[in-house]
């Protein structure tokens, strides 16, 4: 009996790391083809999206089922409450590349600015490692490079930040420029979104040694554009 | 045992309306706020959005607490489940109120308009009146009306998205509505985003009487701007 339930434990683990690589896949994607204009490679992520959110939807079953079944207590069921909290952010994670996409999509040979779609580039380098990082440390359970993690994410925000910055007064020089910039804009919004969700995966995996809830980034100190 | 157990759960129960409504007042604020150029009443939201993170830390711990003490299953098990997953979405939704409440804030004699803001304080009623209803479907565990949130929700999405268009033909013509009209997208964008956790929401009351987690609203189909 405990055997049969190690293994769905263990099977839960490795599902989640895969629904993890995905979705960082997915960002990857939805970047690199938002600054190159790659349409078909922004159809893609979309596509795929429906795999992960299928992979959330299983995972989630499971671990309710875990709970009903199997009534865990302590690390065990701290292991599938981070699962089950976790995936949920992952998965939000890939709404939003699919959100980036979809922009990728819809654009119709709008003015572009090759120096703010570099910057894109640059955080969307930034929030890729992260997303690695943050399985990295949910695999290996390392709860201090998950305070780390979520300790960065003021990196991100500070380069979403500029990114709007530039924006904004590029559009204001050229009004040409309002279309593409507006994408620019919410891209850089949905990349600050992401580094929000895998600060909250980082406190998760802080809950599931510690047994405690904590907020590793409140942001209420922190004045975004 | 089972009394105080069973007064625990109804606990839990009232706990997380007191947090719906203390949302929905944030988001209607901040909202009011934001029209208004009301910059007393953004600051009284970001204060108050730490008392809202406490109540969502305070569920999750008694969630989490219930489940290992009283290994609950079947309908308790699903209550509590609800709980913990749907509190995680009123607590984002609270965080995009402060989110609009730090563009109040920020706005220094912005040139502003007035056609723009009237839309986004009908996206504002809009977003109120789905965020009642949907606390109100909670509390009466009423799933035919938490499905029929989630069907409205692409009302918010269309509000939204004309938000969007208005901001951006509003700044061709004249490029000193640039500042002004960014702050007017990102807030269409963080109202677009809580009509989607309360879709979210509205799974979970779903999941609660039928155990089934379904997706009420993929977005998948619909051109986002």
């Amino acid at each position: 009996m405990r055997r049969a339930y190690d293994e769905e434990l263990e099977q839960l683990h490795r599902k989640f790391y895969q629904m993890g690589c995905k979705v960082n896949e997915a960002i990857y994607k939805s970047i690199k083809a938002f600054v190159n204009h790659d349409k078909e490679l922004a159809k893609g992520v979309i596509e795929e999206d429906k795999e992960i959110n299928q992979f959330e939807h299983d995972l989630e079953q499971a671990c309710i089922e875990l709970i009903a079944l199997q009534q865990p207590v302590t690390t065990d069921l701290r292991k599938i409450i981070t699962v089950m909290k976790a995936s949920a952010d992952l998965e939000r994670m890939g709404d939003h590349a699919v959100s980036i996409s979809k922009s990728t999509i819809r654009v119709k040979g709008n003015k572009r600015n090759s120096m703010i779609e570099g910057m894109i580039s640059d955080a969307g380098e930034k929030i890729k490692k992260m997303g690695e990082e943050v399985i990295t440390a949910y695999i290996e359970y390392d709860t201090e490079k998950a305070v780390e993690i979520a300790n960065y994410d003021y990196l991100v925000d500070s380069l979403t930040h500029d990114i709007k910055e530039a924006c904004i007064s590029e559009m204001k020089k050229d009004p040409e420029l309002v279309l593409g910039a507006t994408d620019y804009i919410m891209a850089s919004t949905y990349i600050e979104r992401i580094g929000d969700y895998i600060t909250n995966i980082s406190e998760w995996i802080v809950y599931f040694q510690t047994g405690e809830i904590q907020e590793l980034n409140t942001h209420h100190s922190y004045d975004e554009l």
